[in-house]
């Protein structure tokens, strides 16, 4: 090995991380769009995810990294990774094998909050 | 007006907050469930998100409130929110009105990074 590996340094510079080297990543089913759970990525993380094709998060509640999958068996393999306009989000679409959440739901966002004045959507 | 007004208590109490009192947004077309953005909130953007039916976050480069569309034309009502399971995250279903992005693109996520290798998705 020649030395420390590194994220590609023109995608580094397009990053707009958080207080805490974060960018925020939404993860998604490549084929149905379906949002499945938001997690959160260092430069390190990206850079693993996009050169295994295996999503990888920066645990905040944990301080480590984490393959999604490794413990569960509830794998991510990665088909994309778009980073968005202004460079603090990532959209990263999977092949996701069983449920995405810890639950055991599908997806994490299952908790409805009830919505006063619907916005009048025009047909 | 009898006094402040504040985010129910009981939902409230299953956010949580990053350092700055903030939640992901993670907003999608409602119908076609496109991933159109990622913003953020604070009790009082989802507040009025709820209770008003228009998008609205809180600009971290600006420092202020602000209602999608309203400078820009760019509306989004609101047609769900729902909470994810660690309560740090929210998925907005709007009707989007034109483009989603400032740079007038539909998503924001079109700025695609190299992945190289492709997870391998079993059919």
């Amino acid at each position: 090995m020649s030395g420390t590996e590194q994220l590609d340094p023109a995608i580094a510079a397009r990053l707009k991380r958080d207080r805490d080297g974060l960018v925020a990543a939404v993860v998604r089913q490549h084929d149905t769009g379906e949002v499945l759970m938001l997690a959160w990525m260092d430069d390190e993380a990206l850079r693993r995810t996009l050169s295994t094709g295996r999503a990888t998060y920066w645990s905040r509640s944990r301080g480590q990294y984490w393959v999604k999958g490794e413990t569960s068996g509830h794998h991510q393999y990665v088909t994309s990774v778009a980073l968005d306009c202004d460079g603090d989000a990532l959209l990263v679409s999977v092949e996701q094998v069983g449920p995405a959440c810890h639950t055991g739901t599908r997806t994490c966002f299952t908790d409805e909050l009830p919505v006063a004045v619907v916005g009048e959507v025009k047909a």
